[in-house]
């Protein structure tokens, strides 16, 4: 019955991530046909995406693209459907695209939710997590000086010079506190009679706005612009989200930390673009910031794209994701938005459009081309109330002020990104992953929801709390983009953060750094997250360089740059795919990891034999 | 009787300090001084700094040394004796100068001794210690906010730009792994064909000694190289020695990472200048890097010195100091040395020979002025089984394979240090501080010898052991280097380090780094360093700023330096001396240290006024 639910689990997610092109493990494919006495074929699903830049050719270059397709997109039930014509969608005849099926989701939702409930699966996943644990210190005695054998003789690479993504990035907070500071001190020696806010129809200098805010931008310090995290914040998602506010002002987060304001965003671009300059200069760091789109009006993504393009945000060293914060209840007690439906509309629609037609959304179909996927943010912590069944209201009946549950904003933001990527396929445009922030705090249910629909998560803290999910994560080789630092300062102590744990046991756990300006000190954030872990947590070589391999595998790099990083053969299973020369990681450790997988694996389908 | 013996105990640390021209605080001097009813008069005993150099003098001028003096040294029962001449010396009757007693020295030593375990003081101090934590965690409580206001409202001034000085560094590892490995792969890239080894006659260039060593450059990593601590040297200092071999190769340390060799120290020359000229321009960081005399022969000193002058192994930024490994046990085994005293006469009658006569040996006299201080260095956990008394043998009758106890080594380098700062400061020459390392390791002895001998102390980790040197510690304001990150890889995890309890009782506190070659990943080790204990520790801005205060009010740079980072009034006790507009220390802070070390104080007042 056990390996029954387990089996059932990784099917539901196996099909959820071939319907919207995101990945899932070949070698768990190959178990799941096994035991149906299926033959595996290898499934032509999976992402697209854009290929680096070529020598001479401009990123943005916004020529060569697609012809209007002259479709039609229309929301219907908090999904956005795709027609010929507008005829067809009164006959409600959409083009052949998979559609999500809400009753299958609740469907197979409901069984997890009962499977992880359930107190032999419990046992079962406890006990072989254990065993993982035990197998792993076990490893290590034995074989920590042939892995180190193996690093020595490997010539030429090293942890500093093998290739890290930071995983989890907000563009707000991508800057450390010391160059925020520095770059509002720069900013005023030259800009300091150049109108850059505009109050009320009040137009103010950047020396009039500092006099405003009695302060001297010379007297600055990072200690008054106060937006690092400290003592104060911790269990307190609130006082951490004022931490964006410089000096405390909103006034300076709108001109030095938003992409729309009276200078269209300029001084946010340029300190991003310096970011992404010391990252080259680093060679061998990239990083995935996150862009918001809020859902309140649709011109918001003609609005970001045009500050994309316009300040030219492009570094080869960054790959963007759009993050949609869940405060639907924000703009509808303030009658932003009549309904939740708007505001799905809002964050899709926009892009069904140019992907039907770029040509009439020149900016924004440059802008998608270099964004890599989706993720839903906000404080899990808060509950919501609302328990998502088939008898929820849909999006358009969602008039309440009531904030919906993560769950049904999970579920439609997946099952909008399921219809884009197929159309976007379609087409020969690049896909979108789903990566939400799940797990950070909050119900076990956002665990669920993500294992249903996500490429890959970020925090995952709360998988310690579930011995069947965790187990299920490591089943599927779910990537987890975690963030000690941040976890310190907000939920949970560095010693007690379950980082090591989880590698231990072989979940595929990568560092990123979350917010640079609140959380860390140093000029190199990423290598200042690896360093803290590495003391703390005494990381051997192998695990460090092991995470960045993590991180490269689960990050929107395109496949060029994974076969440039990682080997021609990254997307092998087991020791195959890995290229000691490129990722540092020793041989012996990956057939370890794949060794120990494929045992899982063929425990359930032992156990399913005997049925 | 506690008070009684706290108050003899502080007073035969006033009276070593006051005689070897080393620190003791004004506000404990007075406390003592009521207590005996005595008028306080402030001391004219203190350590004299070279002050810094002046545009355009050249920091290594060798002009305008003073004269010959013409007096002859001898070395007498392990303690160098000044004479005004060879016949002065046969007549036995040296110059006026303080000359330590033996005798007395073994005395407060048994004082000491026997006080630290007296039960009655031990349940004093664990109370007043005890009392100490918690009190400041009311301050906190209290105090938080306001102290972060004061820091928020400082203009100018924040953590980022305070001074701070890496108060415990070896040269040899001062710089980080990636920095050592790229000035290797460098120097092969420009001097292949040089002659850079002398092994038994036979000359080797760079290209042949790579060659022999079976070895490209371009191949090796920091992996191969090895240097960085791992998990294999927790608890094994022994194998932590050997990583200072770069690939476990000898003669790569003896290239890179000595002073003296085929090419006159030159690449170890420029490593620790790149390091020094990283740090010029970071501008507020400072550090303190040792060099080592071995006591192995009386030219050591000589060629130290013209390595120093010939390199111009200067910046502003570092100050120097002089290490002397307790090694004596390995070089009497291979019969380099007949006595313990000859070892002694290496390390001092060159020191003195120069302050007598500095125009005969011009380059030790220029290097001399910018040594600040000695430490002792060596693997604490060895127990040596001598106890120091007065039948311990003299240092010259010392002629057995053993090595002498640490109190040993301690009282003969302190005694030595004693008469030579009398005589340079009547010579109007800096003196030096003794700052040995203390604590690391080993018995409570240790701790106890430096109570009474030295300036301050790197680790001091086991006054966790001992409450009532814990508590002296405390009363004698006794500054304490820490490298929790150190301790992390060799003697203790870092959650367990008592940085942050000492700090929170008031213990006068610095972090270091000892080895960045060994311990840190960043391009900035000291930052790295509080980053850190910042993160773990959860040290408030306050905090941090307090620390990097104490690392200046503990490392050897000028008078005129301490003025310029610290304010005017910097060797005044409590608010008055501190200058929160260069120190980013709230007030509330400094006044709360203050006042509670004077209470303390005060208590033994009171206790000894019943008497």
């Amino acid at each position: 019955v056990v390996c029954r639910g387990l089996y059932r689990a990784l099917c539901i997610r196996e099909k959820n991530m071939q319907q919207s092109l995101q990945r899932f493990p070949k070698t768990t494919s190959q178990y799941l046909r096994a035991i149906e006495g299926e033959p595996w074929k290898p499934s032509d699903a999976g992402p697209v995406f854009t290929p680096p830049v070529k020598d001479g050719q401009d990123p943005l270059d916004s020529g060569n693209l697609p012809e209007d397709l002259g479709y039609h997109v229309q929301m219907k039930d908090g999904i956005v459907y795709v027609y010929a014509d507008k005829a067809a969608a009164e006959r409600n005849e959409p083009k052949d695209l998979p559609y999500p099926s809400l009753e299958n989701f609740i469907d197979d939702m409901n069984f997890l939710l009962v499977l992880i409930a359930q107190g032999p699966v419990k046992t079962y996943a406890h006990r072989r997590l254990k065993f993982l644990s035990s197998k792993f210190q076990v490893h290590e005695m034995l074989n920590e000086m042939e892995e180190m054998k193996e690093l020595k003789n490997n010539p030429h690479r090293d942890f500093y010079n093998c290739r890290k993504v930071d995983t989890h990035i907000h563009a707000a907070a991508c800057m450390n506190q010391k160059h925020l500071l520095r770059f509002i001190k720069k900013s005023y020696r030259v800009d300091a009679d150049r109108v850059v806010y505009n109050a009320k129809g009040k137009q103010l200098t950047l020396k009039q706005l500092f006099q405003q805010l009695k302060l001297h931008p010379y007297d600055l310090t990072v200690d008054s612009l106060d937006v690092h995290a400290g003592r104060q914040t911790f269990q307190r998602f609130d006082k951490f989200n004022d931490k964006y506010n410089p000096v405390g002002a909103s006034e300076l987060r709108d001109l030095y930390l938003k992409t729309e304001n009276a200078i269209h965003g300029e001084y946010f671009a340029t300190i991003i673009k310096e970011v992404g300059s010391d990252l080259e200069d680093a060679k061998y760091q990239h990083t995935e910031p996150r862009l918001s789109i809020y859902g309140r009006s649709p011109e918001e993504w003609a609005r970001l794209a045009s500050w994309f393009n316009t300040h030219r945000v492009y570094s080869p060293n960054m790959k963007w994701m759009i993050q949609v914060p869940r405060i639907y209840d924000v703009f509808r007690s303030k009658n932003f938005l009549p309904h939740f439906g708007k505001m799905l509309e809002c964050i899709f629609v926009p892009v069904f459009e140019a992907t039907v037609n770029p040509q009439a959304h020149k900016e924004l179909s440059v802008f998608l081309r270099h964004i890599t996927g989706f993720d839903s943010v906000d404080d899990e912590s808060k509950h919501s109330g609302h328990m998502f069944s088939t008898k929820s209201p849909k999006p358009e009946e969602w008039t309440s002020q009531k904030n919906p549950s993560y769950t049904y904003y999970i579920y439609y933001m997946y099952a909008n990104i399921l219809v884009l990527n197929n159309l976007r396929r379609q087409r020969g445009m690049n896909t979108f992953l789903f990566r939400p922030h799940c797990g950070e705090a909050g119900a076990l249910t956002h665990l669920l929801a993500a294992f249903m629909t996500a490429d890959n998560i970020s925090h995952g803290l709360n998988l310690k709390k579930s011995p069947v999910l965790q187990y299920l994560y490591f089943l599927a080789r779910i990537p987890i983009a975690m963030s000690p630092l941040s976890n310190n300062s907000l939920f949970l102590e560095y010693a007690k953060n379950p980082l090591l744990d989880f590698h231990e046991k072989g979940l595929m756990v990568s560092l990123s750094t979350d917010d640079p300006m609140q959380f860390h000190y140093t000029k190199e954030p990423l290598m200042e997250e690896y360093a803290i872990a590495a003391q703390v947590f005494k990381l051997s070589t192998c695990d460090m360089c092991e995470i960045a391999r993590n991180s490269v595998l689960q990050c929107g790099l395109s496949h060029e740059e994974k076969v440039k990083f990682l080997g021609e053969k990254y997307q092998e299973d087991g020791p195959e795919g890995n290229d000691i020369r490129k990722t540092n990681v020793a041989q012996i450790r990956v057939a370890y990891r794949y060794e120990t997988w494929c045992y899982e694996l063929n425990l359930i389908a032992e156990g399913l034999k005997n049925e």
